[in-house]
């Protein structure tokens, strides 16, 4: 594509690093954004700059925050004994959309996956197997995703933590609530049986 | 959602403004861009500004550029007295790609759609018109959108220029190059047969 102006291009080329946004939409929100007021502009560039520079990792849970300790971490109601391992904050967002978790998060930040170049040292691991020996802590939850990556994390972080006993645990794999029976795939489906659940515990919601 | 981070909640619903993008959307581009180095969300962020408040629109054209008067406008080699007139930035860009066009153009900034607002006064229209009544004009080319607005926008022009003894033509329409004959709609099948081409001249680029 040849621009007729370098500010252009070099904005839209700018906007096309991010992931899923190729130059024709880049252009697209470019021209968006010419028609709109010029605060427009001004208040999203304002917002990512600071974003960037300003946002903080909470010291405990490794969840981005405003402050050193974050919310759920500070919150003396909840229970710090139970921690969800996730893998970044848009789990812990779903989760805590669900509003039957009542414990504290930790969020990894990632998942093990040698493919695209992320081993368990850029994770945020040590500091889990810390609280685990340290003795805080009472049952670890395994919420990653049930892909190779995320089993494969799970695996990595279970076998350092396995012997200080405590309950691990992951969530359950099953058919989807909603979903027809019938275009399940048969791995999920075998373990739905494996671990089914008897009828009375079914529908109870904690 | 609920946030864990004012400043993260602030650029999520910046960005989410822009069009196509979802607040889901969003959130995934800023953990993509937490992920990323400092200068990368900087140079976006400074890319945007500066093209939303330097970035010129050419005074002949209306094409958007980097100077008063742009490249196309400015190049004495093409033909000034043919005007293609277009809808916006992306249908130069279209054009100039065939190669085959030589003329220069008019750009519209939008096409007349009173559902979205925009009546003739918001477009570029005058200065065609102004342009075409100081005889410098001797073939304005229509190449806008075959929608409803885009019809409706050729015709308020060429319903104020007919007078002036100059040629006027819109875009072809057609089957594209391609295309199976059974899946075109019949509108388009139609145009296709009643504007047919003498088949010498039917493989001629210019």
């Amino acid at each position: 594509m040849e621009f007729p102006s370098k500010l252009l291009e070099k904005a839209v080329e700018e906007m096309s690093q991010l992931p899923g946004i190729g130059k024709r939409t880049a252009l697209r929100l470019m021209l968006h954004m010419l028609k709109q007021p010029e605060e427009q502009t001004m208040h999203l560039a304002n917002a990512l700059m600071k974003m960037r520079t300003e946002i903080i990792f909470c010291n405990s849970c490794h969840n981005i925050s405003d402050k050193e300790v974050c919310d759920l971490c500070a919150n003396p109601l909840r229970d710090h004994q139970t921690i969800c391992v996730v893998e970044d904050i848009r789990d812990v967002m779903a989760i805590e959309n669900t509003q039957l978790f009542k414990g504290i998060y930790h969020v990894l930040g990632g998942k093990i996956s040698p493919i695209d170049g992320v081993g368990p040292s850029q994770l945020k691991i040590q500091s889990l197997v810390e609280k685990v020996k340290e003795g805080k802590v009472k049952e670890i939850i395994f919420a990653l995703s049930s892909t190779m990556e995320g089993d494969t994390t799970n695996f990595y972080i279970y076998k350092q933590i396995k012997d200080y006993n405590i309950i691990t645990s992951t969530i359950a794999r099953g058919i989807s609530v909603g979903d027809e029976l019938e275009y399940a795939d048969e791995v999920t489906l075998g373990r739905s049986l494996v671990h089914r659940v008897p009828f009375e515990n079914a529908f109870k919601a904690v």
